[in-house]
């Protein structure tokens, strides 16, 4: 018999019997297994709070309680249990349902994620809000995990609301690891507030106490409350973060025992002010591939759902990532030069940082989700003359974007910035679209910003920051986009460029593509198909959008009358701009169109059908060149 | 006799005995206050830290023991103790030494601050790469207040370091006040840490424990310390923020008692790894009116160094400064509308939201130094039908740039984001000027973005921007400067603008400025000069940088041949860009000139030499619009 068939809603949950859920749970599972082994996704969070989003729905009045989901690629089962489940195979597809909340597409997403973090300050804000409409009874409910729980952001919130007097629940999904392994001093504590023996020992009898106090919540003093904290933190070695920080501690509890679940959260739900309940749970749990593997099923691709067997696509003979690039040139300068190190916030496998990991651990920094500290300890690495190869998605360098300005361009450190995930990445969306980096740094003085056309460039690049930063020179930005280059014949002897020095890829007349990235590969096709047309433009690499190379632009503009720029990114202060700038600085009339990101969110869905949404397919480039040209 | 007269560097420093310390205390706080009452800078940090800073330099080796000021501020003494005694009367004056730590500036000087909370991050990377090197030996202090260890990013470098096995001190300086009153549950936790009566009790004897152990550091096992930290921990009620994050914690300590801080520095020098020493001190400590106004005498200005009394300025007759005309407004609304709510990192003060703060302390909210916090916290409050007005310092934005695009553009939630300290804010210098704000928001989607004029026009955007949240409208930027607008009657009754509407304010021939932002007054004088000489420009004010105002400014390029651009932000990204870019998408060949700052960061100084400096006083005004017209 199948619950599930015949649950839209959470009113239809509540329906059920308590007893009644664990099948229910077993079927969720069963459904995202069964719908992500042909439609990719976050597959190892979502299967590690199934529970806990049935206990969830089951206990609190959702939409009215306010949920908020930190990172929110969890929320799959949330998705499901929400209006969504016939949806559910358009996730992360182009006009599909979105891989995280919105608050577009369902009241009982309450607040848009992401990046994580953020739920505390959201939930805070919205238990605020409450508070000031008298509402003493509505429920505010943060889940955050333990790795984002480690980002300063959340810290801010957590210290702010511990100050307040509000209804808040902060449920902190304990499984041990983000993507890569958790890092930090908070992991370590989470760790003992979990192992330590003594605490063990006492914990089902601790822990009963606490929930039967819970339960008459009229009963329960500030006293008794007191004389239980002081207990475990006797037991625990004298330390509990939380209570520091005015957070009633409750747990940990066992993460995948959804009755217990209920009842704690029944408990809890009796229980005003401010609360946090640890809950430990296995990332992957119940596919038991992505149990014991967690970092390569935290999104796997395509698999059998069966078996668990993520299917491999044939890569023999296709280029390489631009990530493995970066991670098998930085292990090369590695090995030559003992004062070159990567650092990186929580993205160590994603950036293939892991590359140098294995071989030199203890010149590899995971930092954790923290991207500020990432920044500024690179910058401490560099006063003492070490070469930071700090390694960030361009999304995240959002994050660090002070830091960058005021303790690392400001103080010219050589910190050499590698920017993954620049443009598009695809399925993510609109939280994740690497589109405001070039913008956003070209602003800075001191800065050196460029980005490869292939993987050769990619090498050439990282070759030329390295040099220069062991001169002392100024920082230096490479950004480049996440998946596979062009080249199979990739691994070069990576050679030293001329900072600020733009090229001229093919010569032409009237017509100049100019182009920043990768995307000048497929400006290079779309001039290949032209040639046939008669229709001869030049192209020329700018590869530094700062220094600018004026040199070459001056001379351009006057043999090309009409000029194209192409980037992927912002066309509000990255290449256009610039470009933009210099034809007024130098009172020049060449005409400038430009190939850039509109000035608009962009959604998700596969690279193809993005590129062809905002025009970056070799068919409109082609059209805006063949437009140009007459 | 004076000690201070032979003291130039830490060297002549350690020549004394300890008992002359007090004496060298009192000479040094003696001389603060004598230079400071007539060059004004940062009194009350400083005077609070002058027995830490004495006992730090004499303890350590500096420069060779790497010390890191957190923010900066209180480096006063530290930079009187380390070759710049003699300079000291240049202290934030333009061309003088800087307010701040500059590495440019002495070597003594081992990491740039100005922002807060940057300091163990740095300090952090420089003892990794001790470690690297082999060197267990040098030492690594970070000096950090209670306001800044709440911001997240300190948080961040305190879970690494938690981690990681390093030599590394930090002294946490408790003054329980940043600029304004420390909030957040951190500064309760400190309190506890602080007052707990039977901690009180059990104090002196603990203390002694401690400090006697250290002295045998070869002795100290972990398992004493262990011990040591859970008697700590019991009596203390259970929770000790530090502990949990693998710190040892030692205090507090009474941060005005040279002697028994150098005693105290001394053991923990000898011990190695991972250390927080609590210190308490009083802002102003030493100046009686300081020590009972804190907020105050954060930085007086000039005041009689006998008695402390602050010298006032005449400013009967003065127009109002923007942060008075933003606080009267805002409670306006605020009493109008309980919707309304204020919401501040830690400058509650100085963006004069304590105005609304008197009569509705309910409905504002100083998160403390959390920037990130503070816009996500926004964020959630706009969810629930409440209208923000988020006031943060311009450079301040910049840790909040996250989520100014995650959290609050790409959801489309009405927050107003009242940007205070926007372009150049003057003897703060180059951490703190207001630079890259009009940039790096332009580049992101959904908002609108504006900059009033004068008084007027602050109240008319404000009003705009409130009408526009109420009827949930897209987010708004507000962005003014520092100080006194040029309206002595000020206080219109506020007018609802057209939002992406310009205005041309005098019409002309030939050349147009094109001003945003109360740059436009100097651009009114320069053209009253110039109509004498004959030279009749037009002059339009944006007033909207986006949506940009493309009607008008079609129209205008058809009617002035020339145009100048004229902002108080960065050349790259800002207006200029702006306009470029509208000229390059019609296709248009007006000439644009610009006067914005120039792609450097610009130092500290009086505002009239700055605006020399960059080109932005009348007279150059005048002149590049004379070239112009020629």
């Amino acid at each position: 018999m199948s619950y599930l068939e015949h649950i839209n809603y959470p009113e239809d949950l509540r329906k059920l019997n308590v007893n009644e859920l664990p099948q229910l749970c077993d079927e969720l599972r069963h459904f995202i297994i069964e719908q992500m082994a042909q439609h990719p996704g976050h597959l190892g969070s979502s299967l590690g709070v199934i529970e806990l989003t049935v206990a969830i729905h089951y206990v609190f009045d959702t939409p009215n309680d306010k949920l908020v989901w930190d990172v929110g690629h969890q929320a799959y089962c949330h998705k499901i249990l929400t209006g969504r489940k016939d949806q559910f195979y358009t996730n992360r597809c182009y006009g599909g349902i979105s891989g995280f909340p919105r608050r577009e597409e369902s009241v009982y997403d309450t607040f848009g994620t992401g990046h994580s973090s953020t739920s505390i300050s959201a939930a805070l804000g919205m238990a605020m809000a409450a508070k000031m409409n008298g509402d003493v009874k509505r429920n505010h409910i943060a889940v955050i995990g333990d790795g984002a729980v480690g980002g300063g952001m959340a810290f801010e919130a957590m210290n702010q609301a511990g100050y307040r007097n509000v209804n808040m629940l902060v449920i902190l999904n304990d499984n041990k690891i983000s993507i890569d392994k958790s890092t930090g001093a908070m992991s370590k504590h989470l760790l003992s507030l979990t192992s330590s023996p003594s605490y063990n020992r006492f914990k089902n009898k601790l822990w009963n106490v606490l929930t039967f106090r819970t339960n008459k919540a009229n009963h329960f003093t500030d006293h008794l409350g007191k004389i239980g904290n002081v207990i475990k933190g006797y037991i625990l070695g004298g330390s509990n973060l939380f209570q520091s920080l005015g957070y009633r501690y409750f747990g940990p509890a066992e993460g995948h025992d959804v009755i217990q679940l209920v009842k704690t959260l029944q408990s809890l739900k009796e229980l005003p002010g401010l609360k946090l309940l640890h809950i430990l749970t296995v990332k992957g749990k119940g596919l038991e591939l992505a149990e014991h593997n967690q970092t390569a099923y935290h999104a796997p691709g395509k698999f059998n759902p069966d078996t668990g067997q993520i299917l491999k696509s044939n890569t023999e003979n296709m280029p390489p990532k631009y990530q493995d690039v970066f991670g098998t040139t930085i292990l090369e300068f590695a090995r030559q030069d003992e004062k070159v190190v990567g650092i990186t916030p929580a993205m160590a496998t994603g950036c293939s940082l892991t590359i140098m990991d294995k071989e030199f651990p203890e010149r590899v920094f995971d930092v954790g989700i923290a991207e500020q500290h990432a920044v500024t300890f690179s910058a401490g690495l560099a006063t003492e003359g070490y070469i930071p190869f700090c390694n960030i998605y361009s999304t995240f360098l959002q994050r660090g974007y002070d830091q960058v300005i005021h303790d690392v361009a400001l103080q010219k450190l050589p910190v050499i910035f590698c920017i993954d995930r620049a443009g598009l990445v695809g399925e993510d969306g609109s939280t994740h679209q690497g589109s405001f980096d070039l913008a956003f740094l070209r602003s800075v003085p001191n800065l050196i910003i460029s980005s490869p056309l292939n993987e050769h460039e990619l090498r050439n690049l990282m070759f030329t920051a390295y040099q220069n930063a062991k001169q002392g020179g100024l920082p230096f930005v490479i950004r480049y986009p996440r998946g596979r280059g062009v080249l199979t014949d990739w691994h070069n002897e990576p050679e030293k460029l001329e900072i600020g020095k733009s090229r001229l890829l093919r010569d032409g007349e009237k017509v100049l593509v100019l182009s920043i990235g990768p995307l000048g590969n497929s400006v290079e096709q779309a001039l290949d198909n032209l040639a046939a047309q008669g229709i001869n433009a030049a192209h020329a690499d700018i590869r530094f959008l700062k220094p600018l190379d004026t040199t070459l632009l001056t001379e351009m503009a006057s043999r090309f009358p009409r000029w194209i720029s192409v980037e992927d990114g912002t066309e509000k202060g990255g290449l256009f701009s610039a470009l933009s700038e210099f034809l007024s600085e130098r009172e020049l009339s060449n005409q400038l169109h430009h190939i850039a990101l509109p000035d608009r969110f962009i959604s998700h869905g596969d690279i193809p059908h993005l590129y062809q949404e905002v025009g970056f397919d070799v068919a409109h480039i082609q059209q805006v060149i063949k437009d140009t040209w007459q």
